[in-house]
């Protein structure tokens, strides 16, 4: 029985991410039950043993998707474990490898939350907007104590959200990169940028000799914190 | 005549922006063209002054966003009075106002382009590969130039189109930031990154003193190239 558990978990996910995809091809309210089973390959009573019904099953879609996006978030705030820039790396990791790992969901949920059901739609608005001021308030921790830019924190949030959930755009499980290659490869580019340190002195460079030493400064203030 | 057209533009993209927003809440086929008029304030027959059916509505929708989002990229890949860093700020700002300035039609056209009819879908489709390769090339020639960090340049070009297009699902043309602002900042944050070069240092500073003296040799270094 506790064996059997994570192989359930791990069909719910399959059924749940290949509804999804089924839905948002042919519409939520066009594709029945039996679609959903065929195309999984699986029989209805079998089907039912997940999920209770089409209304069950949407739900499932959603609370997998947001809600849980807002707990994790809301974990990775509350790590005692972590610095500051290690919660932002943490946080955009876990949003990244959530998003994936369920593109489909994702997808069809971000196109159609205009078109979700009461009480899910409330349900679904309500995690969106935690794990906005999860996000928000992990970033403003980071600012507030040095580690990062000062930054409008909100459009920072709202934009790291973007780079994850388009993630849902364009990710293929069957391709060459794993959804861990992913969560890394955006949390980097969140947390560094692209720029180069060495070229963003290039570019800055109007007086080059000035700034290189200012440079050599620092790092001999930062040798010193370090050594006293 | 000339004095005219900057003006039939704007009415225009009212329009457009107006159907894409009516279309998103009620659906393109359930929506009629009366209803259009009626939402925007104006008579049919001024309506039909710009568009010729709905058929010329939606493909006017599609053209405007996908297509001069490709154009856009493609004039920035282009111009020769940019550095490489500043190619790619101008192609992040280029698509980031873009968005800001109709977030009806993008969200719309996200949600929808799995449903376009042919052979709109197929140009949205190319346009859509167009602008990709347009800005890997520009990320491409950055990496190449030295001005950016080695990284996966599809991923990157990937994670910026996510950030630009989910400004689409947050920005308010009537709250406090102008579609320019937005696009000063995300621009900024793409760029640049969230991470202090101070504190990136700190945070990862397992052996902070070699670390230290590691960072002054690369800034001898750089002073060394500045000066010889």
């Amino acid at each position: 029985m506790g064996k059997s558990r994570p192989r359930s978990k791990l069909v719910e996910g399959e059924i749940l991410e290949r509804a999804a995809a089924l839905f948002a091809e042919r519409g939520f309210s066009e594709t029945s039950l039996r679609e959903v089973a065929d195309a999984i390959g699986i029989s209805r009573p079998a089907l039912y043993h997940y999920i209770s019904g089409k209304e069950d099953l949407l739900a499932k879609l959603v609370r997998g998707i947001t809600r849980e996006t807002a707990a994790g978030l809301l974990r990775v705030r509350d790590d005692p474990a972590l610095s500051p820039s290690q919660r932002i790396e943490a946080a955009i990791r876990d949003m990244s490898v959530r998003v994936a790992n369920s593109p489909a969901r994702f997808r069809l949920l971000i196109s159609s939350e205009a078109s979700l059901p009461e009480p899910l739609a409330e349900e679904h608005l309500t995690a969106r907007r935690e794990a906005l001021e999860h996000l928000t308030s992990i970033i403003k921790e980071g600012v507030d104590a040095g580690a990062l830019k000062p930054l409008d924190e909100r459009v920072a949030a709202l934009t790291i959200l973007g780079m994850c959930n388009w993630i849902a755009w364009w990710y293929r499980p069957d391709g060459r990169l794993t959804a861990a290659d992913v969560g890394g490869l955006v949390s980097q580019m969140a947390l560094n940028g692209l720029t180069n340190d060495h070229d963003r002195r290039a570019s800055e460079d109007t007086n080059g000799v000035g700034h290189a030493l200012n440079l050599l400064r620092q790092d001999l203030g930062y040798l010193e914190r370090l050594l006293t």
